[in-house]
């Protein structure tokens, strides 16, 4: 299936480009946002970090907000920023900003009028990095990050497909859904009320019985206002108790959830990321 | 006037803020945001850069797109981000994007029914600077910067006030609004169809007779779909032909009017006020 530009600007000596395609996976139009930084070519293909979004936003909040360009551009290294969900007239949706449109929580739902369109893991595992390789000067060396719902995403598809991945990190992750409001009402809704069906998508679950090494950077601000009901930050830690390779949650005291606290800390996750990338 | 804390957030080790008051100048209310670097303190002032941001822009924009807090924390630079224009249900507004709220072009209008509300000239150079003093800790040193009708602010505000400012920069800037559909419709509804009104906002006009000792750094992209019609910089540079101070425009290859080219070029603009600054 062909890609269609959308939007395009140079930034920081490489290139922002946006795209939508017509997805087999999710049976429907997706859009995803590509940076492209200045050493990318056909001689010298780049590492990528694929980057998960949080509830609501869509491919542009990190393209605008995140202040990644200038070292990703240092570091050689691309960045893809998928949508969040499927959208559309015909897309299932919900009236609550955390259920469907912009919600797709990095699953295959299983469940009616969901499954029709929701199966973000598989576009997310299999078809976007098919089409990254294929349309843009890419090695096949990848890491996964994201916030917030998206970095819930990282580390589940991170953990669970770890051979696919050199390094995961996440800012305020949603780390174990199956205990917080958010994750139950999309984990009903996509999955079912079969809660053995929820362990794999949980990463507090998948970390406990993670026997790959697979480095993870972790930062969560604690003025974050989801922190206590949403977050649950210390059931990672304690799933994280017998990892073999690195694992680190930093607490950033003073900082809340909000893109500001990802433009201070970013430079660091890309720094971690690029000496796996290599 | 008291001022009203509407969003805060930690960044790069400093602070974001946001705030509204009621604007003497204006007639009404106004909103803000400043960004203060984690030295500032009492016993510490910090100096200040003033942007002006562009058409439809609000005093948002620039905080969240720019990229430009790590710098401005390492440099010890605090940065106050006016909104562009008064806003609300009576202050008089146009059906276009480049006119009326969002669009307040920095002048002090004379025309009704703009006059009651667009004093955006005293506004920057008066008013918002004495709030700011009263209420932060910074010290008296300023410079200023602006992209698009905001560098046409930051470029005619910073000739005129020769003695309030250290340096100007601009992106993009509106060089000679004069001669240009954006300004020339601005103009027209703000100060009257007598173009020698017009002079002392037009800064092709004042820089031609400028007599202070002012650097100036403009940064153009060269793919920027309003260059020619709109922004003119080629007025601005024989205009600076007998400038005694340095003076720089650089045509920056494949950038647009964007924020990707703000972004990329932000740090630059930091350093070269940081040198006047100290």
């Amino acid at each position: 299936m062909p890609l269609e530009l959308i939007q395009q600007a140079k930034v920081a000596n490489g290139w922002h480009k946006r795209y939508k395609h017509q997805s087999s996976s999710v049976n429907g139009e997706m859009t995803f946002a590509i940076f492209l930084p200045p050493n990318a070519n056909q001689e010298h293909p780049v590492p990528v970090l694929y980057w998960l979004s949080g509830l609501t936003c869509t491919d542009e909040n990190f393209m605008q907000k995140a202040a990644a360009f200038s070292t990703a551009a240092e570091l050689g290294i691309a960045i893809v920023a998928p949508d969040t969900s499927p959208r559309g007239e015909d897309v299932a949706n919900d009236d609550g900003y955390d259920l469907g449109q912009g919600a797709g929580f990095y699953v295959n739902a299983t469940q009616a009028p969901w499954n029709k369109h929701y199966q973000m893991l598989d576009y997310i595992v299999q078809e976007l990095p098919e089409l990254i390789a294929a349309n843009f000067p890419v090695s096949q060396a990848k890491s996964i990050a994201g916030h917030s719902m998206g970095g819930h995403g990282a580390l589940t598809i991170g953990i669970k497909h770890a051979d696919g991945y050199r390094s995961i990190s996440a800012f305020s992750p949603i780390a174990n859904p199956m205990h917080c409001p958010w994750g139950q009402k999309a984990f009903n809704a996509y999955l079912g009320s079969d809660k053995s069906q929820w362990r794999q998508y949980d990463a507090s679950e998948l970390l406990s019985q993670c026997q790959a090494t697979l480095p993870i950077l972790i930062d969560q601000g604690d003025q974050d206002d989801f922190l206590a009901e949403q977050l649950k930050p210390d059931t990672l830690i304690a799933a994280a108790a017998n990892l073999t390779s690195p694992f680190e949650l930093r607490m950033q005291p003073g900082y809340d959830h909000s893109y500001f606290f990802i433009s201070t800390f970013i430079a660091d996750h890309l720094r971690f990321h690029g000496q796996y990338l290599v």
